[in-house]
C-alpha cells in the first residue's frame, strides 16, 4: 500500500494540513483553520505591539483540520506527519510542559500563552542581552547576525519573568510552539526529554555547539538573575527536522483512527519548510512573502559569521548544509495596516488600491516611505525604529501612499539581497512563496523591478506544509 | 445722517462685504458668496500646486455681496469702501488694465488669470531670483526675509512670462488683485496711473524707497531678459491703505444706486487687515488662522532687517509703524487634506477625527508629523520642501495621525515666534482670528500648549473685513 504523510503547518492566523502521497508529493487534501480567539482580537494590542496566541486555538484548529484531510482518504495509510509553526514563539509551560493558559488559574492571562514571533513587548530585555554579550568574553550571537532580537527566545521569557509574577512562579519550562506540537503529537512533553528543533534553538536561542547548546548558566544570570537555573530545565540537544522524533501518542491515534505506528519527525519554523517545500538549493533565495518576510538561503561553504541577518545554523533548512535567516519584520502587514488605516472613513479593498497604485509611474507623486512600521529585522536588527512617510504635499492621494508603502517593502527586500552578497553569500535566483506573493501581481512585479532580478513565484499555497510532509516522509525512511 | 462704510474682504474661497455703521463700528450687514469656478476645481490642480482663480469669480461674487449687504439700510449711508485680497495674488493685464482672462481667447487659460498666493509652480523662479540678489551688490530682499518665494510677485510674473508666449505677447503690465479691485471700484485701473498698494508691493515686490520703488531694470533683467521694460510698465509710487484712491466709478455707483461721492479707500492684503480688525497693537502678534495662516505683528521701534520672515514694511499694517508678516504656508489646508485622504474610503467629518484625536494624550501615540505639506513659508521659506509622518507602526489609527498633524501645526507656528523672539521682536500676547481659530477649540488648545502663552480668539468671522471697513472710515474722514 503506497503511504501518506501529513505536513501541518502553523501560520499567524492559522494552521493547515495537507494530506501527501509519501513517495510521489501528490497532494490528496488540504484544510486549513483559522483560530478563532486570534480572529477576535483577544489578548494582543496592535498598538503595544502585543501579540499572543491562546493554546486552544492551536488544539482545536489542529483536531479539525487533521480530521478534515483524513475524510479524504483511508487513514491507514498515514505513515509520518511533521510540523511547522512560526517563530520564535516560546510559551511558558509546567513541569509536565502544559502551556499554562491550559492550566487553572492561566486561562486568560496573555502571559501564559504562546508570545507570537511579531510581539515586541521585549525591547528592553533585547537591548539588555545585547549589552551582555558585548560585556562578555564570548559573542554568543556570532551565529545570530550580531544582535539579539526583541523577538526572539530569550527576550520575550525574561519579559514575562519579570512582568508577571504569578507566571514567573509557575513556570517550570519554556517551549518553542513547533517544539510542544511536536511533543504533543509524540507524547512526550517533558520540558527535560522532549524534542527540541535545531531551527528554532539556533536561530532563536544562541544554541550552538561551540558552547555546548544553549550559553551558560553565568551568562544568562549576568543578563538578569531572575534567569538562574532555567537552563537546566530548558535543553541541551536539539534535533534536525528530518529526525524522527517518536511516534504518534494514543490519543492522536485515537484522533486518527490509526495505530500507534504513524512517526512524528522533527520540527522547524514555517519558512525554513517552506524552502524546502520550494525547492531550495544553493544560490536560490527563497522569500517567503506574507505578513512579513522570511529569507532562506542555504550554503555548503559559509566562510565567516554573517553579520546583520537572523542567524546560521547547521542543518535548519537542509540538513547537512547551512541554513541562513533574514526577513522584514513587516511586509503584507503594512499593506494591511494602510487598508485599515484608511477604513476609517469606509471600508476600503486592497484590490482598489492596487489598481490605483497601479496607475502611477515610479517617482511620479514624490512621496517616499520606510517600511519599519513593525521595526527592522534585516539587515541589523533594530527594534526602535518605526515607519515613516515622506514628500507629501497637498494633492497627496491614498493610492499614492500606498505605491510608496510597495516600494518601501521592496526596497527593504533589496536591502537584505545586498547585505548577503556583501558577505560573501551570493544568491542569483529568487524563489517566492506566501500569501503576497501569490495575490499582488503589482507588488511583486516592483520587488523584481527594485530588486533587480527575475522572482519565480511558486504556485502553491502549501508550500510550508509540502515541506512539512517532505519531512515527514523523510523521518518515516519512506523517501 | 449717520454714515456707513463697506468692508469687502477677498478670501482663498469666497468674498465677504460688511456694511457698517462709521462711527462706532456696529455692523448692520454681513454677506459671504463662494467663487463658483474656484469651487469647482477648475484649473487648479493641487498635486502641481497650481491654483489659478478666474477674474469673474471675483466681480460676480462681489456684486452680489454687495448688492445684499445694500438691501438691508439706505444705500445714500454708504461713504466709503476698501478692499482687502489674498496675496501675493497676481494678474497679466492689458494696457486698459483689463486681466487678460476677460479677453478674448484667454477666457480658459490659466495663465491669463490670477495666480493664487497658494500656487508653487514658480519654484525654479524664485530659486533664480534669490541667486540674482545673491549676486547683486544691493540686498533687495533687506525687507522680505532674506528669501524670496514662489508665492510672490515676480517669481509668479516670471514664471508665466517664460511658459506662455501667448500671455507674453499680451501681458502690458500686472496687477494684484487687490490693486486691481480698488481700481476698479475707483474707475482707474490703468496700470501707469492706479494706485497700487503698499503692502502688496512692500511685502512681495522687493518695492522698498531705499532703492526707489522696486527693484532697478538692470537687477530684473539679470535674472531673466523677459522682464525687460516690464518696471516702467508697473509702478513707482505705493500708497498705504488709509490712504483715498478716488471716488466710485460710474458703473460701480449705478449699481449701489449712490452718487460718485463714495470714497475708495487703500487696499492691503487680508490678513494685515484682518491684524487691524483684531485691535493689533505693539507687543501683540495677531495670527489669521485658516487655510494658512499669516502672522502679523507692527512695531514703531525694528532696529535691524529680520531674516527669515515675509518682509517689514513701513506703514503696511498701521500708518507710522512697521508692519511685519510671517506665516505657514499650509494650517487648516493640512487638516482638509487629511480629510480628503481618508475618505478615499468613504467620507470623514473632521469633527469625528477631532474627537478622537481630542482623546489621545501628548505623546501617547509617538507619532509626529512635519507640516510642510505646502512647503514653509516661516522661518526661511523653502518651496522645496514637503511633509512627513514619522513613528508609524502597525497600530497607527488615523485619529493619532490627526494629532500629530495639529501638534506639527503648532510647533510650526512656535517655530515662527521664536524667530521673531530672537531677532529682536517681543511679543508677550497673541490674538486669533480665522476659521480654524473659532472653529476647532482642539487645535488652539495644542496650540496655546505648544506657544505657552494664552491665545484670545477674537469673537468674530469678519475681522479682516472689519479691518476693511475701518480703512473706508478712515480714507472718507470720516472716523
Amino acid at each position: 500500500m503506497q503511504k501518506t504523510v501529513i505536513g501541518l503547518d502553523f501560520g499567524s492566523d492559522s494552521v493547515r494540513a495537507i494530506l501527501v502521497e509519501a513517495t510521489n508529493g501528490h497532494v490528496i487534501a488540504s484544510c486549513v483553520s483559522n483560530y478563532p480567539r486570534w480572529a477576535a482580537g483577544k489578548w494582543s494590542d496592535a498598538s503595544k505591539s502585543q501579540f499572543r496566541q491562546h493554546p486552544l486555538d492551536y488544539l482545536e484548529c489542529m483536531e479539525n483540520v487533521i480530521r478534515d484531510v483524513l475524510k479524504c482518504d483511508d487513514p491507514k495509510r498515514v505513515a509520518g506527519i511533521a510540523v511547522d509553526t512560526t517563530g520564535s514563539t516560546p510559551c511558558a509551560v509546567d513541569r509536565n510542559g502544559t502551556p499554562l493558559a491550559l492550566t487553572p488559574g492561566f486561562e486568560s492571562n496573555p502571559n501564559a500563552m504562546f508570545v507570537l514571533w511579531k510581539d515586541h513587548t521585549a525591547l528592553q530585555e533585547s537591548v539588555e542581552i545585547n549589552n551582555a554579550v558585548k560585556a562578555s568574553p564570548v559573542n554568543y550571537l556570532a551565529y545570530e547576525g550580531g544582535i539579539y532580537s526583541p523577538e526572539w527566545f530569550f527576550s520575550k521569557v525574561l519579559h514575562i519573568l519579570r512582568t508577571d509574577e504569578k507566571v514567573r512562579e509557575n513556570a517550570f519550562s519554556w517551549v518553542e510552539h513547533c517544539d510542544w506540537i511536536t511533543g504533543l503529537l509524540a507524547g512526550n512533553t517533558n520540558p527535560l526529554t522532549m524534542k527540541r528543533s535545531r531551527c528554532a534553538a539556533g536561530h532563536k536561542a544562541m544554541w550552538h555547539t561551540q558552547w555546548n547548546g544553549l550559553p551558560p548558566e553565568e551568562f544568562l544570570t549576568s543578563i538578569d538573575p531572575r534567569l538562574a537555573g532555567l537552563r537546566q530545565r530548558l535543553y541541551t540537544d536539539t534535533v534536525t527536522a528530518d529526525t524522527p522524533t517518536g511516534t504518534i501518542s494514543k490519543a492522536w491515534a485515537d484522533t486518527l483512527g490509526r495505530p500507534r505506528d504513524v512517526v512524528i519527525g522533527g520540527s522547524a519554523f514555517d519558512c525554513h519548510f517552506g524552502a524546502v517545500g520550494a525547492s531550495i538549493k544553493e544560490g536560490c533565495m527563497v522569500k517567503v512573502i506574507g505578513t512579513s518576510t522570511c529569507d532562506i538561503v542555504v550554503s555548503s561553504d559559509v566562510q565567516k559569521c554573517v553579520r546583520g541577518i537572523c542567524g546560521q545554523v547547521d542543518g535548519s533548512v537542509v540538513p547537512g548544509m547551512t541554513g541562513l535567516e533574514a526577513g522584514q519584520s513587516a511586509f503584507g502587514d503594512i499593506y494591511a495596516w494602510f487598508k485599515s488605516f484608511l477604513s476609517y472613513g469606509g471600508d476600503v479593498e486592497l484590490a482598489r488600491l492596487e489598481k490605483d497604485a497601479a496607475l502611477l509611474a515610479p517617482q511620479e507623486s514624490g512621496v517616499m516611505a520606510l517600511d519599519w512600521l513593525n521595526a527592522r529585522r534585516t539587515p541589523d536588527a533594530n527594534p526602535f525604529l518605526r515607519g515613516a512617510i515622506f514628500g507629501l504635499n497637498l494633492g497627496t492621494t491614498a493610492p499614492m501612499v500606498y505605491r510608496a508603502l510597495i516600494e518601501s517593502t521592496a526596497f527593504g527586500a533589496k536591502r537584505i539581497a545586498e547585505r548577503f552578497q556583501t558577505e560573501g553569500i551570493t544568491t542569483t535566483e529568487v524563489s517566492a512563496i506566501g500569501g503576497i506573493a501569490r495575490k499582488s501581481p503589482l507588488v511583486m512585479q516592483i520587488l523584481a523591478d527594485v530588486m533587480n532580478v527575475p522572482i519565480r513565484v511558486v504556485a502553491t499555497d502549501q508550500a510550508c506544509a509540502l515541506g512539512a510532509a517532505m519531512f515527514a516522509a523523510v523521518a518515516a525512511f519512506i523517501y
